[in-house]
């Protein structure tokens, strides 16, 4: 078999073991390395993976990882990614990281919110396929966006850039619970949130961060728990500029994804989760009240496909000149 | 045994059947009829009450609803509760009732959200517990809110009432499915919602009109549908006026709700369903940015106890001069 | 407000929080210590119980635990119960133990699976409240069973005592995930239940032993996580006798249970877990294939009620001459 | 595009709905009709598969759905499939049955279990893919199994064959509600799903009659639904031969599976439903005791999947010489 060449790093979390999921099945991908998230694991098995993956779960290495690959996928906490991306980058790998190590751009924000991250010379691209599709070919490090950010930004920026929207943003998000890692706590505990809901990080949430600087706007994030495991739904209130229409509206969507394979206009029949779980689809919906100029958006996807594994995969997609949903539905 | 003699419509709904668990084991209430929903219901059994409530489930029939009653309480679709509550009242009975067929004053709402109600010329009281004690004791016709504008407003009202809000007010609501009642429908499907998320009614819900006319301001209301059971949680989005502090709005909320046996305020501790879910209580709490002005709330309880049952109970509790809390712990 | 004042030991904890819930509540109860499982736990709220129970939780004290109380409950860690339980008993204190140190009778069993357990010379009750009405009394040691046992014993032994059943006894159970506790682990964080079903302890569970004793036979039993939280639904297997007719099996639960105001008969309507949730109640159905001797049972209750806290009360109530049910409904 | 052409009939159900999802993303599938469950349905779009099926969804007709095709898929009802498979197979189609109307070959137990279901001429082959490899390339009709009877019958047949199996045979088996289908009812209605755990069919399950024909013995079947969506786990209680060890079991275990792509021998770590949502693997562990000769074995699968659509196309695969796992990893 031959193929693009990727090793992966930290394939025992929800997001990588995604990742090598998506990627050992992709007919132009090979997997020449599955890494645990630090030198000192032990290699283990991943009993879901039995028969997809047949390969080794090694300790990480940043030798072996950048061994005859073409690209490298981190899926590791941020303070890792932080210290072995500038290591990578120096090696020429090119790398694909999930975490949000690298995803602000302001030294103040960085400094803030991720305070391990490094200053890099190379120029880092910030991985939303949608928007970013033609610099992806050229791009050494692609920081893929979390997944609240990529579902509210996929449905706020075609607003955002005409200059629809007036005043507040509010981004009310639901999100599974596999969102929150492998980590065992009390936040994740079953008791704790089965049968509840509860908001986290009010007015206090590092990907707020990560919104305003894409949106170059303020906006009132609050994220909650929902006794659910995969799957995100953001709820989006805005006002837009007075006389903008319905079709106008419609037009904007139409022309930012009319042809992107993996967002789905669903227009007013507003989507749910279920219908983009466990796959790399972003779902887009909207009502609009003219007369008021009151909007509700409603934007869905997958945390761990679209929000994490998913879209890591899109873009080297794109990056390489595959198709871009290949391996992907 | 002695106590406050009521009988019940509607005990074979969700509401209704929570409304029987309830009065039957409140040590002051003594139920003298426990009816199903129409007179074509014939007798039936709900063996969750079995050794909780020994009496029969009997055919709606207004006569035995009222026969050697205190106070009748309608768990009744809207519509059913809009024929029957005049005639209640030309029998001179009090009624409680849990259906939005009285709750909205203005006959255009009415019309729109409730065309079966007729006008009536004595005066309904919205039974918001906390809002209207002192009104209790002589009202005839206690119309209880529902439990989105139970959560909501209890939240709001103490702000809204000081002036201290400012602009929009974004109300998302996440319900458990219960609130959808017992009828099986692809909306209750287990499947479509299980690991689901969806929002329903949107800028389109006729709760809102219920918040509209108790705040006396537009607001923008979206409910979800989450997939648990009981419990909803309500986060609310608003701007206070410039200068308005955190002691400012804890003050408001101590003087509303500082002897309130069923509210908890939790301030800056976000409060969750779990803690309030299989109560009669409703936990508040807030953050406030003061530099920026913008402001959370988060309100939550359990929709078929205060949102439902629960309040139509302690509403009675206080028309009849006992505790608040009697049969509510 | 006089009443029976109890201690409690363990608060904290899923089944010592639901004791001290039922106990606050319960009219003729009064809580005059509620502690946390150790001596180095600091003061805490318990924020579900704000206005439930305003007392403080205070650090274990075996002083204040037994000053001037009538009763003491230990909801406790094996090992602490273990240790405490003794020199409870020299101070003279009734105790209510609900870990499973002393519930084994044979000290092989008990050296296997409760290491720590001394042997006492007081006698020690097995307080499955329906089986031990007469001696609760004058027991003061009442070792109450786990939830396992106590839905699988009040299905079999009336059958079993009468001779009818007839090789092997398979349980097959079916627990909520509060019963695995309060302390996060990979056995209970949420992304590893929701949507997942497993057994666990297979041939292997202590609870095994406590059947075994108490039935004079050996069974089969498999113990399931399922993605709820509260609730336990056990199915058993058996053959009865040749000749056994669906009305002698229905007489001998008849006798059992007719006066029993905690069980429920459900006869061929076989019980679920719903109508148990949140109660004190154990519900019991069977099904019978006369033909074949081949018979079904299924036996439901709450783990953290009639499996933990709420028959601890139970037994309070029944030993001190109140009504068995008291607090209860 | 070319490669096998297919017809499916019913694909707006949970069933039909996955496998039109699994062939349309099968790289040697192509799928030429897609139809509702009967002519009286209009055209229909499946919200989910945007995007990954572009094709319209038709009214049933058998002439389109025979029209240029290699094979035909019904998953349809019983009664729906016993009515078209005489008329497919006149008409020269190869056919992939997913209901139950063929599976049963006594007379007298379709009589009671499948009473609309005619006699055919042509033979019918019971499709368990690991047991009907070789006689699967000349098989004009394929019934293929319900996903009870797979997951038992995977771990059962391998130990019964060899004779291992002594006395009674307990089949426990939880399912996920998707299994329930599509028609909303008070039994698959979310609140009354929610928390809880239900057995129903006891003693009388048609399943039952399914495993007892391949079997050739009598088992004791009860299936519960438990609160998720997908998935199946059943526990099975046998006991084995006196003097069968361990190694024999996993002997026997490995000359069955030892080369089957989908079915993954777990030994003594138990698998859960987690490993196998949204998968076509059928996971098998087990426990020995070997002393007592009780054995408990726990086989899982997605019900959807290997328990439905993806064992249809696993058959395909098989009949068709394409690799077994082709399109189902």
């Amino acid at each position: 078999m031959s193929g693009i060449r990727v090793g992966i790093a930290g394939v025992t979390g929800y997001g990588g073991q995604e990742l090598l999921r998506l990627a050992a099945r992709h007919p132009q991908v090979e997997v020449t390395a599955a890494m645990a998230s630090s030198a000192r694991d032990g290699e283990r098995a991943l009993p879901s993976l039995t028969g997809v993956w047949s390969g080794d779960i090694t300790p990480l290495s940043v030798a072996d990882l950048t061994r005859s690959v073409d690209a490298v996928f981190l899926a590791l906490p941020e303070a890792a990614s932080a210290e072995l991306v500038p290591e990578l980058v120096a090696r020429g790998a090119r790398v694909f990281d999930l975490s949000g190590a690298f995803r602000l751009r302001s030294a103040a924000a960085r400094a803030r919110w991720y305070p391990k991250t490094p200053e890099l010379e190379t120029p880092i691209l910030y991985g939303l396929t949608e928007r970013c599709r033609a610099a992806l070919p050229d791009a050494r490090v692609v920081s893929c966006p979390g997944c609240y950010p990529t579902s509210a930004l996929l449905a706020l920026q075609p607003l955002a850039e005409a200059g629809v929207i007036e005043g507040d943003v509010v981004i009310d998000a639901k999100s599974g619970i596999s969102g929150a890692g492998k980590t065992p706590s009390e936040k994740t505990h079953f008791s704790e949130r089965h049968g509840s809901v509860a908001a986290y990080g009010v007015l206090a949430h590092r990907h707020a961060a990560e919104m305003e600087q894409q949106l170059e706007r303020a906006v009132t994030f609050v994220p909650h728990l929902v006794p659910l495991d995969r799957g995100i739904l953001a709820t989006i209130y805005v006002r837009v500029r007075p006389g903008t229409t319905e079709a106008a509206v419609a037009g904007l969507f139409e022309q930012a994804y009319g042809d992107a394979p993996l967002v789905r206009l669903r227009h007013a029949a507003l989507p749910d989760i279920r219908q983009v779980a466990y796959t790399n689809f972003c779902d887009i919906g909207w009502k609009l009240d003219a007369d008021s100029g009151r909007m509700v958006l409603v934007s869905c996807l997958d945390n761990l496909g679209k929000g994490a594994a998913g879209q890591a995969l899109q873009n080297l997609n794109v990056a390489f000149g595959l198709e871009e949903q290949a391996g992907l539905l």
